[in-house]
């Protein structure tokens, strides 16, 4: 981990985090704790910035409270005290966050995600998210982060409102998942030293640390950490050439495990992998047969990708 | 109440239920009871069906589980075994919809209604739906009634997709507030018998109604049930010019209390007509002095308002 | 035709009118005059309002200033002076805009219909589309009307703008083409009397009708004028139960003919039925055959349907 | 101008083009052609690779044809021949796209951009667009751009389809105004050699350029020439750190003569430059005084900026 100077009381955040899957037992879908560390435990084998747990790959909307407080402990444990473990504790309800928000700090928290609520969208304008947002930094124990995602949330998070929530001394940093990279410009153009601006979107990782982005937190980097890893050293190292490269491989990879594929998709190519992946929780659904192919078959060719020019 | 042959487990439902807002305490933000159930009575001096408790204007989602319970339990002893106490149960993973679904009959609800799942919303295609409804009505002790409303949840319940479920023993009918009147004709055309569609907008009640809609759940009956229910009833007797006179003064309160205002405005307006409002729960947010006169004003308009032609 | 009093200086408009093909030469893709005004013919055997010409379905965007002038003629020969001749005449300037209304009028229109200019989409502001239509309606030798179709255009004209826009003594109404009902209701609560509110939109045709829209343009009623007009004067009547049974007879070939197949659809149901229809102009494309079998099977179903319960 | 090995009888496309506005007459409205000639000289002043006229930032969707022709003859005298002068040619319907792009030809024009047909939106699938702009190449004298703006069209020209195009002997690039980095990403590593790909996006000019877009068509362009030609050659040079200083600059005078302001806003800045600008076409409107300023104001900030580090 390297980047700017942190701010007082967070601890500096820069790099690549994969947001890891929450493992369920196949036969009661309860939460598998054994696989989960088990995978965290080859991810720690690469050079990332550290895990994101309970964010939407790891199905955090479908986890009981209790069941959030069992793979924080869970992910401690295995997340080295160098590595960052970061939690998505974002609650509909301002209070409902906060008190998710403290329990994720207890529980080994470095820092905390909180996404924009969302079931009253029209009424999440500038001001209520700097409300709601305010309120959660001035109760957390440590460093929170913003994040928008529209994807899910269909809620704006402004570019000006992120801005003036990022003077605050709690508040280090945002994920923003838009792909809009006029957004990542603007961020990082306008962010106060110390506030991490992360990309959530692997098909805009090459562009987004170029302007100065300082991580991303990928799913494609649940699957190909090397490479997610690679090219943000690439970027570091000022070799644009290869870090354009790795892009191109990482394209159509990050794209099948996103919006093609979503969470089932992840874990499925996990599994194809070796690593442990198991069943989503209902509403979502497994992949269908043809839709494992596709995965696979966009497998292949990025491991058949030539790297560099 | 009355409307066509009911299904053999479901009481009829048609007829208009309103909302109603959870009231919470100024002083520290929980659930009030007594307002709560003075308003209740005050609703059952009108004609109406029944009432909804835990939807979006009941702030559902920013309540914890034991707060639902106690909601359910309250409105129980304040809504007459002969009207209806439909009950909110919608959560994002279809396990927990299913228990809340359980807590809410055993609390005393006669029907659950259940959102579409939201957060996952890319994932939530026919499929998806389906097999998240057949599930949570499978598991259910009495009826449920599907709940379509893509301003909060940016999710799309297909027509073919409720129709589909409409054959379901135990899927009693449909709340739709998209305020789509195409898919009211739809609906009614293509529902079977007992099956109740309900509009979720006051905008488009007579439309609604007149197109075979057996009923509607509105905000606006929330602060005009006299106005709400002799609508219906218009309808019902074959009397479109009133029908048409009383929508025509219907719409600007019905706009002021959803898409202009939102449950602030609902609750604030309760208030100016001397029943129990009370505070927000964050994230939502007060009304500005502005936006009260706004509400006030509009008030003004639809008292003065001739109901007929 | 009938309705409420006209303005001074407009014909009463209140009927349906279907918006008619412009048929071409399948050699050379030239206006083909004889089989558009054979069709005309056989529309004015029913109890039509009129016709609208270089309409959306007229594929007025695919003609040139001199085709359109010999389709107004061409129909003007073929449309009774007690009959309404509508002309499309909007473009993407004003300054055309006025041009192409004076020549629709010049060459027999009895008003202009004038949709939203659409290319600057984010610069038609209500300010913006209100100097538009006063500019046009000021130099129009008679009626015109507001066309708002966002399928179309992408461009949202505001009902206040609208209601604003209708107390200017050229401009007889509105062709709303949203499907929006909740408008529908705005607009005819709010219009002065004379100004006509028609519906675009046949699946919302009875709805609309019933909140006191005058007519409707509708390209059903290419295809089945004597529903349409049924339908438009059931409502008249007050009989409510066969306008409902009509439209739900008359709403899955609307949708066939516009948002499933559109104009190529449109042309091909003509053809399926003995009128004439011919090719459409790229880059529209001709339907496939397997489009062609759905459209088939959608009218047998409307054949063999019943009108009234 | 440098790049990749162009198409054979394709100019080498790559660098920054401005998309000039047509200047109008104030006494009349009508094209004024000094002013034209003159600001086109000035723009020949700085590196430029050429200059876009009839553009959406040349109003051609409110010209008449005579007009068109007049602005690109005048173009053609002010533009050297070692400059590209390119001409937007798009129409709704691919016969007039083909007879605009032969006129353009014969009036001058190096190459012509084609904005995907717009008013049918619904049907402009894949299919269609592929069609319409096989249609078009198979008939133009020279090389045609692509042209992808949906803010403007509501049209979507798929990536896959943009680069089935791309392998057509006679479509040379495409302008990609989206702002979208993930279609420059796709496009310039699915494109084949010699296939120009131009951001229509100053917001996104130096990770589009870093992505391997050949260069760009800049509203920025027109009052920021140096500027943007600076941006060019910094990524060309592979100092990114200048880039990126450079871009943070441009950002907010780019976003105020697009989104903000749109074409008047562009007009009334070369206006406070002392460059011609004058009125913009109805139902296109000028700007407020307030806006004015507010332009003024962005103005002065970006000529404070430090342009690097």
């Amino acid at each position: 981990m390297s980047g700017s100077a942190p701010k007082p009381d967070a601890p500096a955040l820069s790099g690549v985090l994969p947001p890891v899957p929450t493992t369920f037992r196949p036969e009661d879908g309860g939460f598998a704790e054994a696989p989960f560390v088990d995978n965290l435990e080859r991810w720690m084998e690469h050079p990332l910035a550290g895990v994101l747990v309970l964010g939407s790959n790891g199905e955090a909307p479908l986890l009981t409270d209790d069941e959030c407080d069992a793979v924080v402990i869970a992910a401690r444990r295995a997340v080295p005290r160098e590595r960052i473990l970061l939690v998505g504790t974002g609650r509909q309800s301002t209070a409902a966050t906060i008190g998710a928000t403290r329990r994720a700090f207890e529980a080994g928290a470095d820092a905390a995600l909180v996404v924009t609520p969302s079931y009253f969208r029209d009424r999440m304008t500038p001001e209520a998210l700097r409300h709601h947002y305010e309120a959660v930094a001035g109760e957390a124990p440590g460093p929170i982060l913003l994040y928008h995602v529209p994807a899910f949330t269909a809620v704006n998070l402004a570019v000006p409102t992120a801005l003036e929530l990022a003077s605050h001394p709690r508040i280090a940093g945002i994920k923003d998942s838009s792909g809009d990279v006029t957004r990542m410009e603007r961020l990082t153009a306008g962010a106060p030293p110390g506030f991490a601006v992360l990309t959530g979107n692997a098909s805009v990782l090459y562009p987004s640390l170029a302007l100065g982005a300082a991580g991303a937190i990928l799913a494609a980097a649940c699957v190909a950490p090397a490479t997610c890893c690679d090219l943000w050293r690439a970027v570091g190292d000022g070799d644009h050439a290869r870090a354009r490269a790795l892009q191109a491989r990482l394209t159509p990879l990050a794209r099948a495990v996103t919006s093609r594929h979503g969470v089932a998709g992840l874990k499925a190519l996990l599994e194809h992998l070796g690593w442990h992946g198991g069943p989503v929780r209902p509403p979502l659904r497994e992949l269908s047969p043809a839709e494992r192919a596709d995965l696979a078959e966009t497998w292949s060719r990025f491991e058949a990708g030539e790297e560099a020019p």
